[in-house]
Order: C-alpha cells, then sequence, then structure tokens
C-alpha cells in the first residue's frame, strides 16, 4: 500500500497493475515471485520520492498464519490471496 | 486499511486511533487483543456505510511467517509492529 503524491500516484498504480491486484483505495495484493517482487520495487524506487512518498509492503511466506477480512463492500481484487 | 467516503473518514480515523497506530494514509497497525477486536469490529459496524465503504483486515498469529518493508519516508506509527 501506498502513501504518494498526487503528482505521481498514477504512475505509482499503473505500475503496481502489472504485477499486483488492485483492492482498495492505494491497496494491492498478489502472488508474486521474488524476482518480480524486486522488479517492481526497483521500478517504484525510480518513480517515488522517498522524501515525500511513503510506500509499505507486507509478504506473506505463508498465508497460513494470517487472516483477512473485509467490512462493507469488496472493491477491487480479482481473487484476494488470502 | 480502510476506503472510506469522506463524510465519514474522520470519525473511522478517530476510532482506529483509540486501538491501533496510524502509519500512512488509511492504514493502522498495532497488536490489539481479540475482545478490542472484536470492540473495534463492532464499533466500525456503526460508523461505516456497508454499501459505500470498504474496511480491510489483516490480522497475523505470528510475524515470524511476514515481513514488512518501507520504501520513502516513514509517515506514523509509534513501534511498528513487525
Amino acid at each position: 500500500m501506498y502513501d504518494i503524491n498526487v503528482k505521481r500516484v498514477a504512475k505509482v498504480l499503473k505500475k503496481c497493475r502489472e504485477y499486483l491486484y488492485w483492492v482498495q483505495n492505494s491497496v494491492f495484493e498478489g502472488e508474486i515471485s521474488e524476482v518480480n517482487y524486486k522488479k517492481l520495487k526497483k521500478e517504484l524506487d525510480r518513480i517515488i520520492n522517498t522524501e515525500e512518498d511513503s510506500v509499505i509492503v507486507y509478504t506473506f511466506r505463508s498465508t497460513r498464519y494470517s487472516k483477512r477480512e473485509t467490512m462493507g463492500i469488496k472493491k477491487g481484487g480479482d481473487d484476494n490471496m488470502i
């Protein structure tokens, strides 16, 4: 998920969509290989301004020890990963 | 994390702050007991409009199988939980 200056957010959204599913305002999910994950981080690093923007990535090696719950409507996401 | 209509977002922000740490735009983190977690969900349920708003909760029973990485600036969070 990210908190990006409006000048750059469309680029970040577009880039994340290449690898993951959009699930909610500034939140993406999905399974991603180590190689693609490194690629995505490198590409995001070129887009964001590290003095202004913030990206947080939670990676789960296994979904057995975590749970995902939603309240309200389901906004996006082709198939939620947990 | 949440994606809430602007009419209700301040109330949701205030409610989440009672239990968790704000870390980024519409994202909270923290350790929470089962009892408090149920309380928070009940209170959020009274605030949000389930036809318009969306809340996603990821719970980790153990942080051993997950990782948290940040890019760019660290926005909030007293002490990140992972």
